[in-house]
């Protein structure tokens, strides 16, 4: 339940995380989506609370599950990619809704040691590729959400 | 108590971290330090924990004390400077040592919409501009740790 009784039912999400990114899965009251940009595995959270913002204005219980969901999201991609870094953080300059950035980064990628957002051009994936970026992460992370809520139940 | 039994005493701050930053204060487990930078208001939280380098990889009592750090730092920062946005983060391409970046935004600021990170050169401040922002950020800190505290007790 959330404090304060908004629901996932009230929201969409913003056309430009909408244009720039593909659905992972929902998960409670998260959507993890994936940038379409073949240079970088970079997975987003976006807490499906109409009107959120900023992290530290989200209702306790919403921001407690974002994290969580933080926390597989890296543990996931940490497993499937061992990257020498993730970057992680909550921006929003450029898209004023809530969401959470989780990048898997590489000493010899395009953008290191600078950080992604704004580093130059994206480049779209074909629906094939972005299938098989998408589907080893779907199953990782459902994986990790499960076993982290059997952690802390 | 740690998971591990690591204690701060067996931890000290990364030389780089200690040449661009000046300390705010610490905090139980947590050192919150201020980037010397006139462009950006610009903060960091370090646990001081010896050898950690990347948040999800955190022992989980470490990990939730530097995310009550972060709430209660940017609940600070809103309420003394009133940002467009929060910009907050754990990137660390160039440090390893883990830290989290919490900078106040401005859409008229020398880097927006952009990120602060990579964002042209750092403006050292004077000493007395140094202790005239860490002060507030100090006290309003403080204030803030005590009274999150309070309600989670």
């Amino acid at each position: 339940m959330s404090d304060d009784h908004t629901t996932p039912a009230d929201w969409c999400l913003h056309p430009r995380l909408k244009a720039d990114s593909f659905p992972i899965f929902d998960h409670g009251r998260l959507q993890f989506r994936l940038i379409n940009d073949r240079r970088f595995v970079w997975t987003l959270i976006v807490p499906m609370h109409p009107g959120a913002e900023q992290l530290h204005r989200l209702p306790p219980d919403w921001r407690n599950e974002a994290l969580a969901g933080l926390q597989a999201l890296s543990e996931t991609l940490e497993y499937l990619y061992h990257p020498d870094r993730l970057n992680t953080g909550a921006i929003g300059n450029l898209v004023d809704q809530l969401h959470l950035h989780c990048v898997v980064r590489f000493g010899d990628d395009p953008a290191w040691p600078g950080v992604v957002w704004g580093a130059g051009e994206r480049e779209p994936m074909k629906p094939i590729e972005l299938l098989a970026r998408i589907q080893p992460i779907a199953a990782g992370l459902g994986d990790a959400l499960a076993r982290n809520s059997e952690r802390t139940a």
